[in-house]
């Protein structure tokens, strides 16, 4: 096995080679020769897909995985909610941030190396993976359709990495010249980022490659793996490894997807449980989520995105190898998450100290962290528990996080980003909260990478059909796993509508299941096929629908997307009095800049009443913010601004006046898209 | 001036001559001589007042104080609240508090540098501190009466410091041997507490003067004053000061006080108004409410226990020069921290994160930091404003924090301190709130000397009369202004009852304003006098009783104490839809252990209904938490443990099912002296 791998890897030395040779090589092919077949249950493997054909995750040969990926290139999203926003993350948010990155010294980081630079090494310990991850985007901006100009810069960029690769297979910028002795002892370990760049390589190489066919920078990937890592570390008697900041974890496992070469998925475990040797201090291992079993972990805590990527590695390690105590331990990290630990927004991680997670039901809105990257670490667990289980409770959370907690992260002219997104922020504070570049600029490229691969998650293949799982003007062109072509289109004008309108046209006609989404935000839904009412559509499902299809038949979902007040369990101490207001997958807020003139956002109370979904009007408004539904609300104000009043006063006795005032709400996302004003989301409802 | 106040100085060399000698010497005649005036219009001087017959602060002099202190051993503090604590104070706190000082090396570190321990240095750069407000605490309980073994043992610590301080003046055992390069370079002031430790020195050896007459420590800081820092920092020529921690600004007034050396006051002014010569980062100016002129701030920021002694400097020097811009910031900063920064305990400073002031309203309640020493310095600074001024206001914000916020911060059996003392908690997150020792170990020997100090609290003078200001059965002895003997007894169960018996016999029948304090919290109060109705009490005021006072007049003071329902203001979000409950000068707290057996304290709500004063009732219990009165209430428990369902759900649509329960609630002071359980001071009210 690694045999067959080593050799088909020494076939491609990088700098020799062009990139279309690389393209016509059949790694795949010789792969699938030589699949391992843990699971005597895993259902037969099917022909291993070639580069172009592997989606966000290659799951084809994963015995435990219930769904596999379809290409990023098999779905294009036509006009409507997320073509608005991957135009402008193609054009103007990976350009720009490539520009950034150059003018910030990360590119002349690997220049200076192969001495075309004199520039000092510029940026933290894990600039490299900036780097990486805008490869990545690139990679999958390219998945969906060659852009000329984009593959030429990230090809040129790909070169000037693998340039300066060591010859041992090591690769990185920081730990060089001076800090060379420091190389992989456990403080660097611990805290250096080294592998955490080098899985961000992998991730960018992978998804590179699966646009392009080109092996160089994969090829890089699999040196650093090989020659350096695995020759001298991992179990005894090599010395140990520990995660500083999971990552490697996940990206050895795509690695191991594409090479079969099962040391690299092993390595991927070794790391997940931890070296006894390393002697790590409790404190760092929680932060870490890493260097203690991960099948010991009881909770959530420690660092977000770190705890995420973690979750990521060890949901792909079961889905390779069945382990059950991985899978008890996922599920019981996934109900603490979604129980106690998970802003509305589907962000995760409250704390500033730390970018950590809380203890449970710890949500606070203002304060909270709520990093970009970590609920794209969400997502991206979630889409690994979906493949798993094909369970929708699983694609509510990847909905919810995505159109929320991670929407907001990019400015919607897509050249400014949150690092953390509250969900109140009082612009008196001074904080800026959407910025173009970070030092430590992992969310903007994270969202990007994120954005570019959205196609890519809307359907999955499963041995008996096909699932859909969101929404939007689309077009899907794949093949049921049975090899029967099938082009499914979608047209809605989601997320402002829960009208959704599907045909199926598979190449011919074929008994399979269709699983359609109903969202879990849906107090009900109504399904017919060819105008003939399907039963059984339940929130938070996937309705289940086994027939013969033949070209054009066509589903209509209809959800009801009323307004819904949402309140908090009374366990969160921050919600205690508010509610949060949702429409379909949007959460909304009340910024200042829409509220009466005069009124401070923090003097104003929802008055939701009896019927609280009576009390708010949806009007959609093509000119603001890019075309938003905005909700109508008479809530109330206080006469007297509250600032002005007392700290404490008697409960009821000095009842403030107030007076009715007309409330506008925008979806969470589009905040702090105008001029910086204060913004709520958990809105206090008035004492009645 | 200064002249004779070197004289003085150097007639007394610390180690020559002995304690009873000393106390001897006619310092403050001297200085009395030499008083300065400052002001046209202060009142003429009166005599200087012995040593033992200085207050908590010595504002005889003081032109800008309106009242002056008596000292501590005027006030005899009989049976009742604060007996109690103050016997286990000077009884266990004091004695446990001198051993963990020396098991932890604290005295080792002065005796390491005479040679007599061999002992590395133990502790971080504030640890001489620690000792130094140890020292204050005793010199306080000497101050009530002597106890000679605790004299003794102080005696020898001071023997010990004094012998280690070096020719030059200078005092250290952290900026010694390997470290001396350091001392004053700026990172050392902004970071090594060296002025901070002298600053506490000054303040300990102080009040062991007024206890003993002692002045050997005081001569040491007068040296370290003297010689070593004004000799060479300073003003242009000199090098410049920064205060890394405020602590010396106060210190050197009151030594001025005692001195009568103007060069003190003024360096006080130069250090409050900062050197630009510091060129120190806006962050750090910030943080240390420091290094940037005192009078150009305009909002309390930064860390908390820094900007609270700061401003008690900023006071203290008010109350010297009458400096209007002083007097304009304090009073800003004042309303700031009343109106939007502090906790309904009295306690300040929000964050953990550089125990730090937050913005405006931000007031989280498990999350608070409410540092002890913060609050003890919210004390500090209110009882020099209340000086400065005579008004009541400064009065209730002193007791909100004396009984509530400091009073917490030591257990009941005077062995375990609090260092954060939050208004919420969950053991769950396994934090121990109480614990014996920390290696900061600040807040123990700073709720001591406050224990210790409170009988000088109790009353000021005035040049028209006497202010009672603090209610307890006690014992004043001492006299007006004008010299004529007085006597006050008070005959009380307060703060349990908020009536008070006040026996007021001059030496002679004399004419003066006897002014009483009616508390803020009072709904009303009536006062009498011989029987007969005094009419004006107004809460939050001094009723002034003018009148000719003979021996055995009797005042009547009766304070109505119902249980209040607070509410805080809209603008703080972690109180929305919760009340705090307050019987008198008492927050009260739910701790999980007094409610019904099962209920999480997360579980319940308080039904304040409409008339919320009638939903409590109290009940003396002696025998629980050292005597105290419970509030007995009848909330709500959801049926189904809150924590079982989902984290977010439809406001209204799925009310959770509620039974009616017993609530118990105890005093906020007396939280987590049994079995560490769940506490809460702001709960949530039933939704009506």
């Amino acid at each position: 096995m690694a045999k067959v791998k080593e050799i088909s890897r020494r076939q491609f030395v990088a700098s020799a080679l062009t990139t279309a040779t690389l393209a016509s090589l059949p790694i795949d092919h010789l792969f699938a020769g030589a699949m391992p077949n843990q699971s005597a249950s895993a259902a037969a493997p099917m022909s291993a897909p070639s580069w172009k054909d592997q989606g966000i995750e290659n799951l084809t040969k994963s015995p435990h995985a219930k769904l596999r990926n379809i290409p990023v290139h098999a779905v294009t999203i036509k006009s409507g909610f997320w073509a608005q926003r991957r135009e402008i993350n193609v054009d103007k948010s990976i350009p720009s941030m490539h520009d950034l990155l150059e003018a910030n010294g990360r590119m002349n980081n690997f220049r200076r190396l192969a001495g075309k630079s004199s520039a000092a090494q510029s940026g933290p310990v894990y600039s490299d993976s900036d780097v990486y991850k805008w490869i990545e985007a690139a990679g999958f901006a390219l998945q969906s359709g060659d852009r000329p100009e984009l593959r030429a810069t990230t090809e040129k960029m790909i070169e000037e990495i693998v340039a300066v690769q060591e010859p041992s297979g090591y690769l990185n910028t920081y730990y060089v010249d001076a800090h060379k002795p420091e190389r992989m002892l456990t403080k660097t370990q611990t805290t250096g980022h080294e592998l955490y760049n080098i899985g961000h390589m992998l991730q960018g190489a992978i998804a590179y490659y699966r646009a392009t066919g080109d092996r160089r920078l994969l090829d890089a990937g699999i040196r650093f793996a090989d020659d350096f890592l695995m020759s001298s570390y991992g179990p005894v008697p090599k010395q140990p490894i520990v995660a500083g900041h999971p990552e490697i974890e996940l990206a050895l496992i795509e690695l191991y997807r594409i090479t079969g070469d099962r040391r690299q998925l092993d390595l991927a475990g070794y790391i997940l449980q931890g070296d006894a040797r390393m002697k790590l201090a409790e404190e760092r291992t929680v932060y870490m989520f890493s260097g203690t079993p991960f099948t010991a972990r009881t909770k959530l805590e420690g660092h977000a995105v770190r705890a995420m990527y973690a979750c990521c590695g060890a949901t792909d390690y079961y889905m390779e190898t069945g382990d059950p105590a991985y899978w008890t331990t996922i599920n019981a990290l996934w109900n603490d998450m979604t129980a106690t630990k998970m802003y509305v927004t589907g962000g995760v991680g409250s704390r500033s100290d730390g970018e950590a997670f809380g203890n449970a039901y710890e949500l606070p809105n203002d304060r909270a962290y709520g990093e970009s990257c970590a609920a794209i670490g969400n997502m991206m667990w979630n889409w690994r528990m979906l493949a798993a289980t094909g369970e929708a409770r699983f694609t509510d959370v990847i909905e919810r996080a995505l159109y929320n907690g991670i929407n907001s992260g990019m400015s919607l002219d897509g050249t400014l980003y949150c690092y953390r997104n509250p969900l109140a922020f009082d612009p008196a504070t001074g904080e800026k909260i959407r910025n173009p570049w970070y030092d430590t600029t992992c969310c903007p490229p994270n969202l990007e990478r994120t954005f570019a691969s959205l196609p890519g998650y809307f359907y999955s293949t499963s041995s008996d059909g096909i699932y859909l799982h969101f929404y939007d003007n689309s077009e899907l062109d794949w093949r049921l796993e049975n090899g029967v072509g099938l082009k499914v289109t979608q047209k809605t004008n989601y997320p402002w509508d829960g009208k959704v309108e599907i045909t199926v046209t598979p190449a011919q006609a074929s008994n399979f299941t269709f699983y359609l989404r109903i969202a879990g935000w849906a107090d009900s839904a109504q399904v017919s096929v060819n105008g003939k009412v399907v039963t059984g559509a339940k929130p938070g499902e996937y309705l289940a629908i086994k027939r013969q299809w033949s070209s054009g038949d066509t589903i209509h979902l209809q959800m009801e997307m009323p307004v819904q007040v949402l309140e908090a369990n009374p366990q969160v101490a921050d919600d205690t009095g508010r509610v949060a207001i949702q429409r379909g997958p949007l959460v909304y807020c009340l910024e200042e800049i829409d509220q009466p003139e005069g009124v401070s956002i923090t003097d104003l109370a929802a008055s939701p009443g009896a019927k609280p979904e009576t009390q708010f009007q949806s009007e959609f408004k093509s000119d603001l913010l890019g075309g938003v539904v905005v909700l109508r609300h008479t809530g109330i104000a206080y006469d007297q601004a509250a600032s002005r009043n007392g700290l404490y006063s008697r409960y009821n006795s000095k009842q403030l006046q107030s007076r009715k005032v007309p409330l506008t709400l925008i979806p969470y996302y589009a905040w702090s898209n105008r001029q910086q004003t204060a913004m709520q989301v958990w809105t206090p409802v008035v004492k009645t």
